[in-house]
């Protein structure tokens, strides 16, 4: 895909994108956490062990921006995007452990082409990441504006 | 502070709690997105400059995440954390620049006793960033479940 593959026009209620598989080490839940969310269990690999987690988890906010990376990676970076006003109901549903493989799902749930800009449209998104067992581990509600396809011939 | 400073009794509606400031420097806004957002104004210094923004802005979950380690270190980590199920109406309001510097409050909108476990409670609230202007940058509503603080003499 390259810049510009996608246009809010593109998008339509009901349409899912598969955004492949990623693998979450403990080197990296632990790295993102030292930064930001230093509590024992997302840390120290001996705590971690001795809690009720049995070992490392990632951070939350680690595995919505693991998420993003996916959401850029296939579909972002090939579209019109115009940036997110926010999300909404980021649910942290299951742990996620070292060794994890996340699969994430992009499902289109509702369009508005802009009333007061024609060049753009507001996308409405549900991101959910399962892992390798099948088990949602984090659903987030996303938006999206995306610049819409220009007319055919306009700068010909 | 030191870890149980802070139980569920602790917290009551309207309650805020200063988090301090955290300069944000161009150098980790690129860093944090080379890995979880690579979108050209997040890691292009040159392509920044020329965007609508006029500079490098930080990744939206770049700025959640250090909300997030403000309230881990200025609340969470001398408290009796027990985690927490997610976030709503995360909104980013406006571009968080480099070389901007965040000021973060944090306050608390709902307490909750469980019914079902005795042992702890929910806390709703909400995080404010602003920048060096006073203009709000970031809000999230948070949710977190805190241990209830143990009956005096109970293991005396």
């Amino acid at each position: 895909m390259k810049k510009n593959d996608w246009y809010f026009e593109d998008f339509f209620v009901g349409q899912e994108i598969d955004l492949g598989t990623r693998l979450v080490s403990e080197e990296e839940i632990i790295a993102f956490a030292t930064q930001f969310d230093p509590q024992p269990f997302h840390i120290d690999h001996e705590a971690a062990e001795a809690s009720i987690f049995g070992g490392v988890i990632a951070s939350g906010w680690h595995t919505c921006s693991m998420m993003m990376r996916m959401v850029v990676d296939g579909l972002m970076s090939a579209s019109s995007s115009m940036g997110s006003p926010g999300v909404d109901a980021v649910r942290w549903l299951l742990p996620v452990h070292a060794g994890d493989t996340l699969s994430v799902l992009y499902r289109t749930t509702k369009v508005k082409a802009s009333a007061s800009r024609p060049d753009r449209g507001v996308v409405w998104s549900r991101w959910a990441a399962s892992n390798q067992r099948g088990e949602l581990v984090c659903t987030i509600e996303g938006m999206g504006m995306f610049g819409r396809r220009p007319a055919e011939g306009l700068h010909a």
